[in-house]
């Protein structure tokens, strides 16, 4: 009987069963799509079953049976679990590790919960290779369930540089999948401040794509040291097979997506979550696709380069960073809230300081204002982080305002400024929007000096 | 037989039976909350009738009949017209002018045509006294239904400065309340907006509020004149009845909402449209809830601030609104698209020109704009906006960049001045974006040089 088992082995699931195997478990794959189960065949390892029917793949597993499934998210996921439940027995446990919505992942639990199945929707990140020899993991579910399987799960997950396993019980139902999808909500706006930064050293520094490279190496290996940050630099070195040029300045510039960016968004509208340089980054995207292309020139600042434009804007990169990871977990903190949801904050930081695309310094600081304060509401009320506003402002600022004067766009490092500027500030300007809803709407609106509702019988109503 | 019927008889469906019969119609008037029947019988009108039961209400209605449906958007509208549907006949026309969500519209659209009962929803503008004196409707349906119900509408409606009416036919099916939901979008970025330059001209600029009063007052004379404008400086004005102390000073800067901001947000998401202001507008207000409020000192700028100031931020706002506007009419025609209306913007931009909250003088230079070129892609690509961009952009620089040196966030201001520099540029860095997925997640990518697809084999794979 085989320790594990893994439905779906294209690239992700055939490395994942793999992965699991190299850790010292025995695994059974399946698949409907019969090449990829001669694929595993071809291995020839005992711990490595290739299994061809659903009653041979959920037979050959021991009870509790623990059960991977590693395919397409949406429908293709219901009719795996529909096919799967007549054979199953009560107390298995069923991982989804795809990229679902939560909503999707709330209504299974509770669907298999019902039937006495666990259900455990897993967040997978690292890609291909990742799966293979250590991705980050985000399982959320049954607590119970959780510890059957956490054996496994540690044993195939990337390891922190202090040897922890990047996988831990994050929380009941989507709560997995949930964090899964703030994970890609902070990746899309990593990126876009690096591309923001990018055109600036290229346009107002001037400097060449092998410049910018080095630039950016020798920012990975100080504090703004991220994964994302380290292949920007291979990304500007790489030369074009077609061209000999560099490929930087052959790739189109149409940034496209798969989507969970723009989830985490319609959550935020729901939640109230003013996660605004993610807004912005997953709206970028869509202006990328939108725009005429028909302005005469490329930018080129005329003015000379300050000196110190590298050094503000490493300083301008680690606090925009650092505010997008923020808004991904002032998101988490109102999701926990919203959907009843216990998170722990320190275990997903540290389940992503390795083997997933937003790895990074960073999150050990992150793990650590969260360890010594459970109940943070902001990552900016901890000394660490109020230390790293307090030490890069005034270059954010500067940034924003060379870019501005170049006329570059800098939709993120605008808004991680605008954000840095408001969330702590008690003169914020919406009373003139209440009063202006309570002038035309009758909409009332609230005192700073009393409490109760208002509502103004302006000199000339309308 | 009366020629027109309204079902609710709130402020907003009472005062719209009143406008409908003080422009000459008969009008029976039916509630399922009986006092709203008895108010409407204390006018002892025969042309304005109250009936007290379902039956009573429709057979008192001439055929076709023309219904208009003013209660909460929901589930009470589809009990609406579950009850209605055995008393009416095929041909009748059914109008729901609540802020009902256009997918609503769509679905309750489809299933009365099935049932030979033509549907309009239809945006409706401008509040309970607009109601009474003259809304901007924005009716969207069968368009042969619509020229039924045209001179009744046509009648009620506000009218513009040129005297045509605030109503036309917008498109099939949800298009009406999808244009009031992009209505209150627009609103939602003005309003911002507004409250920006208003912080920045109190700590700036140190005006008093009576000062502001006199500079919103001054630009609601010129190019800038907007209803949004006229009620800012009103707003500045009025004192307070409790303190003395000018009314703005007390009112708690928190800004609340009713979702259609959000909805509208939303689409933008399932459209990739890059409607950052609005974006910016909708989550400002979500910040003004989330804020901490512990910044010790209200925010003084040390500097003096420059002679121009007061030009600059009348410029700057004036062109941020342009750019509000013109995200609304760019998701416009992104939703026409892929919802197959034909959208008449230069009628959607006359319906705005009076009785709603957007009412303002550039919205007779927009329609313009679309009547000279019926299929502009952009506002900005029209020579008037063009102008406006070019005599505009230094001064949104400039503010942009002071307001970023003295502290104060400003989202949509920011957001404006990124569109601006995006929307026609040829040279956005989301080629860094599309490398970096290329590099970490073998996504592809594709080429500036050459058409295809490609990917890179990375000299370092991970």
């Amino acid at each position: 009987m085989q320790q594990f088992g893994v439905i779906g082995l294209s690239v992700m699931g055939k490395n994942l069963a793999l992965n699991v195997k190299n850790h010292g478990f025995s695994v059974s794959g399946f698949s409907i799509d019969k090449p990829e189960v001669d694929a595993l065949a071809k291995y020839e390892d005992k711990d490595l079953k290739p299994t061809y029917t659903w009653e041979e793949f959920v037979n050959s597993l021991e009870k509790p049976r623990k059960i991977l499934i590693q395919i397409m998210a949406g429908k293709p996921v219901d009719e795996t679990i529909h096919k799967l439940l007549p054979l199953l027995d009560k107390g298995d446990i069923l991982i989804d590790g795809g990229n679902s919505n939560f909503h999707d992942t709330v209504r299974r639990s509770r669907e298999l919960d019902a039937q006495g199945i666990h259900f455990i929707g897993m967040g997978v990140s690292g890609g291909e290779e990742g799966a293979l020899n250590g991705p980050a993991l985000m399982p959320g579910g049954d607590e119970e369930a959780y510890k059957e399987v956490a054996p496994i799960l540690e044993a195939m997950a990337a390891k922190t540089p202090t040897g922890q396993p990047c996988v831990g019980y994050i929380g009941p139902e989507g709560s997995g999948h949930y964090v899964k999808m703030v994970h890609n909500g902070i990746e899309y706006g990593i990126m876009q401040i690096i591309s923001e930064v990018y055109d600036v050293l290229r346009t107002v520094g001037r400097y060449s794509n092998d410049e910018m490279s080095e630039i950016f190496a020798n920012w990975d290996k100080g504090a703004a040291q991220a994964y994302l940050i380290e292949i920007t630099s291979k990304v500007l070195k790489q030369k074009d097979d077609l061209t000999n040029d560099h490929i930087i300045d052959h790739i189109l510039n149409e940034a496209s997506y798969k989507g969970t960016g723009n989830w985490m968004l319609e959550d935020a509208i729901h939640l109230g979550a003013p996660i605004t340089v993610i807004a912005e980054a997953v709206l970028a995207r869509f202006m990328s696709k939108a725009t005429f292309r028909d302005d005469p020139e490329p930018k080129i600042d005329p003015a000379k380069a300050p000196a110190d434009l590298v050094e503000n804007l490493e300083k301008a990169l680690y606090l925009a960073m650092a505010v997008s990871y923020t808004q991904g977990f002032e998101q988490m903190t109102m999701a926990a809230q919203a959907y009843n949801w216990q998170l722990h904050y320190d275990t997903i930081a540290q389940n992503w300081e390795a083997g997933c695309i937003i790895r990074s310094e960073m999150l050990q600081d992150i793990k650590s204002a969260y360890r010594s304060n459970p109940d943070l509401k902001n990552l900016f009320k901890a000394p660490f982080f109020d230390k790293v506003k307090k030490n890069n402002m005034s270059a954010l600022k500067e940034i924003v305002q060379i870019a501005a004067e170049a006329g570059i766009p800098t939709p993120t490092l605008s808004a991680a400024l605008n954000y840095l500027e408001s969330i702590f500030n008690p003169h914020l300007p919406q009373n003139m929007v209440q009063g202006q809803r309570d002038y035309f709407g009758a909409h009332t609106y609230q005192r700073n000096d009393r409490p109760g509702t208002f509502h103004t019988e302006w000199y000339e109503e309308k």
